[in-house]
């Protein structure tokens, strides 16, 4: 195995307000760069490229630091930080955005600080392609990058969203979005025309149905873990990748094997997003529950050849 | 392991007409009690209880005996065959009904025939709650029943419904459907209540995301198989049913692993439902074919703990 490598996330940091048939939040910490370095945080050491207001303070900065994340690259900038507010209904499956207002994030442009420049892997958060593609471009010597998007880059930015597809190793991408990207139905197809467009791996997202995992080598499926109640979805996605991508830094290894393992604790992670509103259950995590609820995940699959 | 039982199913046989995204068929051969009996016929010796019409001929008939099904139950009756006429379009993961025609089916009275009554299983297909409970009154001998209903009953006749839930072991559900019974968003729960209710193993059928088993001793999941092509939905559910019914008959054991195998083994033979129209790719199957995607299914969810 490996020694830990150093993994670096770039995207949002923003304050949420939340509504879900379990309750309501006002501003509280989120974004895909805190949902994914606090969980990546459990796994291996995390640096963060990001933009805040003025109005993000220590005490924010702190829940990034008790957890040890380097957050020399969170840029402070006048004025008001990314601001987000959502609902979520029934199922819970989709959020309905009630309010966006970008603030700080509509011109942030991601400055690599020197000394991340030997980060060994990276996760480019949902943020325009053409920024994903510099940061990308600007750290050549990485093991492997994971790329996120979204149907509004799909749609809006097709070309820019090939071109950094074309440099990266993993797409980490929603059901939906898989079949919008690739014109297909059948996401084993999606995945297949996916791949031949750049990332050698490409992890279905699928929400309370768990994922699925494409390499070169097979096809794994990885449920969600049974909840008797989710809170708040938020950030579930990007905790997914926290884990994936944490556990692949913290082991260097990227055979199918352990592609496998990496897309379980994913799925681990998901599950205790989702538990409460926020970063809540991600911060009174334990080591233990993180490796139990795996275990628990295996016992769920397990049956006799 | 016990010896092979034998299996009874009740339920419909219809004409369906059905257009998918690829390709449009005319009044073949389907209904619940068809895909449910020709599945199970790969596991175990089945017989059948059901309603046909004077417009049923040696042609169908010929289909059911071809695969060795006992149709000495299905009874035929002046008029026409149930039909029904549905389309699926985008995922496919729902049918909009064209148009609905009872036909005998409207009067059905299921009749057990002498030779039936030492049944050690049945699968008591989507009809009536009231016919269902009349069915499993008259078998007491039965080492298992399952139940399978749908919202039509769930919503016009909940007491009924919860006379039969009451005297079954297994429940075979779709998501949706579970909700809907149990007034719970979380499956987990929702399941839990499900089985206060009657049934002690409870069976989520989650189309194209697989199914999750509740048992009294763990939860298990399995994945759908990945398919390049959905070409048609109609009968997975039921398939999904023979594969899973036809494994515990065939073995006789109700113990917690095997019913492990019997969920793979009904997602196995849904994900070969799906692949052709109608009973097109469940009627040209081979023993190795079904085995060999069973073995499959484990790859797709093996991963070291």
């Amino acid at each position: 195995m490996a020694a830990v490598m150093s993994l670096l996330v770039v995207g949002s940091i923003a304050f949420d307000s939340i509504r879900t048939p379990r309750g309501e939040v006002d501003e509280i910490l989120g974004g895909s760069a805190t949902f994914f370095s606090v969980t990546a945080s459990w796994f291996t050491s995390v640096s963060v490229v990001a933009v805040v207001g003025d109005d993000f303070g220590e005490q924010q900065f702190r829940i990034f630091r008790d957890r040890s994340i380097d957050t020399r690259g969170v840029e402070q900038v006048p004025g008001r930080t990314f601001r987000w507010k959502g609902e979520y209904s029934g199922d819970m499956n989709q959020a309905l955005t009630l309010d966006t207002q970008l603030n700080v994030f509509e011109t942030f442009v991601p400055k690599i600080p020197a000394a991340y420049l030997d980060s060994q892997f990276l996760f480019l958060g949902n943020i325009m392609p053409t920024l994903q593609l510099q940061v990308r471009r600007a750290l050549p010597q990485l093991s492997a990058t994971a790329l996120d998007t979204m149907n509004f880059w799909i749609h809006g930015m097709p070309k820019e969203l090939a071109s950094v597809l074309a440099t990266v190793e993993i797409l980490l991408i929603n059901e939906a979005e898989a079949r919008m990207l690739s014109h297909q139905n059948s996401l084993k197809k999606a995945a297949e025309i996916i791949r031949k467009a750049g990332p050698r791996v490409v992890v279905i997202k699928r929400g309370e149905h768990g994922a699925t995992l494409f390499s070169p080598e097979s096809v794994f499926t990885v449920p969600a873990f049974p909840l008797d109640d989710v809170y708040d979805p938020t950030g579930a996605g990007d905790t997914f990748a926290g884990g994936f991508m944490g556990h692949l830094a913290r082991t260097g290894d990227l055979a199918d094997a352990n592609l496998r393992r990496a897309a379980v604790y994913g799925s681990v992670m998901g599950s205790f997003a989702v538990e409460e509103f926020g970063l809540g259950r991600l911060l009174r995590l334990t080591a233990d529950e993180i490796e139990s609820r795996y275990r628990e995940i295996k016992r769920l699959t397990h049956f006799d050849a």
